[in-house]
């Protein structure tokens, strides 16, 4: 029998969340049900409840950073057992057979119904997803990652999002020691990109509007912070970077940022631009530079994501609110006044 | 003493190309000097000359596609001698002091003076640089190629350029068997991005506006041909493409063809697009593709481009020329009328 939650939805571009009701499947042979104990804000959330990535299906119920404890498995589960600490992070199924699944890198599935969206997506059932921003939700065993018990459940729900859309770019580009990796912004992303990568023991230096962060930004553990309203910036660094990931939605000045890259540089969009980008090409084929993008990582580095996390003390900055204050924290993430994650308790939903 | 030669020259933008004299320098110890006996037309003479790259330093001696026979080297030139088969590409010095210089990527010169190219720029010595549409040059030894005895000195001449283009980038981008190139255009350069990439083993797609040159593609080494003017191309070929070349430079539709790549695909800009080029996010980020451009190669891996042309019997398809018909020629070359390269035969200069 499905069960009926608490939510909060968005049932409009316009309107404010508010709580509401949703449907859970039953548990399946294959399935894993949680109670969610936290869920993280991400700004992606906001995006798609305004409808600024085009007509979301409404009701909307956000939420892609999730932890909870297990409640419940489905008879055929090996993983999991009732009282784990487990989450979910962007995506809760993909086909299961196209090259990128078998590869491990279920979030760019070009199979049939794709990477399937924790929320404001269908599920391989036919029904809508719902996320984290709900009491307790129900996800196939091959899509539930293990939280690690040095990391606390509120500090380990953000890291299903904005922890993996850092750390995987990081290891695919091979961030490590004698590596120089530039974080632009230091926001919900950037100050994840900060702690990964030093973690990582490359050299990491923080580009940021202005110098306002810089205290924090050297505290979670860049070398370098410079302001990238000042033009002194780009004289200054010019040919500096192996890898700069880009966690800034705004459209920057590409060519000015490319030219901060060494030869064979590369520059990772990670905040998806609202518009199409403008690249000049020189900066690009004057040193082999490369523009890429990344979107989040796949489940088995994900898992891997949070068991370095783990190891290496490693966790966002959060601010636990209540879900009643979800809009009031929508609207300070539009306005950059997080320091540097909002994480929804559960309980209050 | 310095010697006068006959050249070609450009005296305005808008001015035919004329015989005129030049005065090259005289043989300093490391130098080496040699007549030249052929020289390619590149689309960037022609871009150089109408300055459509800015203003050049009028005269302009186009030509960096240069072959022919040493006649004379310096006291302490130790690897050529009279008579030896020799060609210039793009840049006749470099700082040879900078990371990339001393990495072999002088192309990427970021030192005094940069890559100082073989015509429209400035030598070590303050002189102007005259290209290859000319009787003889004088180079130092370190940027001076051995063409290898099976290469025809005609045939020698697009491949310091044209070749090393696309010689560099299949390299870079490990070109080989089980991997899946696209070349965008077939032309000048796309001609040989075909041969050289199939002559490294990798199964090559041609895209073309139309399918007009459908059998010569075929025939110089791809296994298959689209017509980029059918929109089916682009439904058919999604996620197909390790590797995209893009040898066109007018601008193209980037959202479409990076579509084509597969997951971790790259695509590189050759042909320098003169407007900067609009990239959507979605499909770079979507699929973790890129977006990179490349210039040429090194001396190292030009000398080494060569040796492989040699040992795999590629050489570019070319009409050859008397100098007299150099502008008879561009007006072709802009009309994407030539199959594929004009050379200029240089005794008739």
């Amino acid at each position: 029998m499905s069960k009926t939650v608490s939510a909060y939805a968005a049932t409009s571009a316009t309107e404010p969340l508010a709580r509401t009701t949703i449907s859970r499947r039953d548990v399946g042979p294959h399935d894993v049900a949680f109670d969610i104990k936290f869920a993280g804000i991400c700004h992606s959330d906001i995006h798609t409840v305004k409808a600024e990535w085009g007509a979301p299906n409404y009701p909307v119920v956000p939420g892609h950073e999730i932890a909870g404890v297990v409640t419940e498995v489905g008879s055929e589960v090996t993983r999991y057992q009732v009282g784990d600490r487990v989450g979910v992070g962007c995506f809760v199924d993909s086909c299961r057979e196209c090259e990128n699944c078998v590869a491990g890198l279920e979030q760019y599935c070009t199979g049939r119904g794709g990477m399937r969206g924790t929320y404001n997506s269908v599920g391989r059932d036919g029904s809508p997803t719902y996320g984290g921003y709900s009491q307790s939700i129900v996800v196939d065993e091959n899509y539930v990652l293990r939280i690690p018990d040095a990391i606390a459940l509120d500090a380990a729900a953000p890291l299903l999002c904005a922890g993996i859309t850092l750390y995987s770019p990081l290891r695919n580009w091979k961030a490590g020691p004698g590596m120089s990796v530039a974080v632009v912004g230091l926001g919900g992303l950037g100050h994840m990109g900060v702690k990964l990568a030093a973690a990582m023991g490359a050299e990491v230096t923080v580009l940021s509007q202005s110098l306002k962060k810089m205290e924090d930004g050297l505290r979670l553990g860049a070398s370098h912070y410079y302001a990238t309203s000042d033009p002194d910036t780009f004289k200054k660094l010019r040919n500096s970077f192996d890898l700069i990931l880009n966690t800034v939605s705004a459209n920057l000045d590409l060519g000015a940022y490319l030219s901060l890259l060494k030869v064979d540089g590369t520059l990772v969009e990670l905040g998806m631009p609202e518009h199409a980008m403008t690249v000049p090409p020189f900066p690009l084929a004057g040193m082999r530079r490369s523009l890429s993008g990344s979107m989040i990582g796949g489940i088995a580095e994900t898992q891997e994501m949070l068991d370095f996390c783990a190891e290496h003390g490693v966790t966002p900055e959060i601010e636990v609110i209540d879900a009643s204050y979800v809009n009031e924290a929508y609207e300070r993430v539009l306005a950059s006044d997080v320091r540097y994650r909002f994480v929804i308790d559960a309980s209050t939903i």
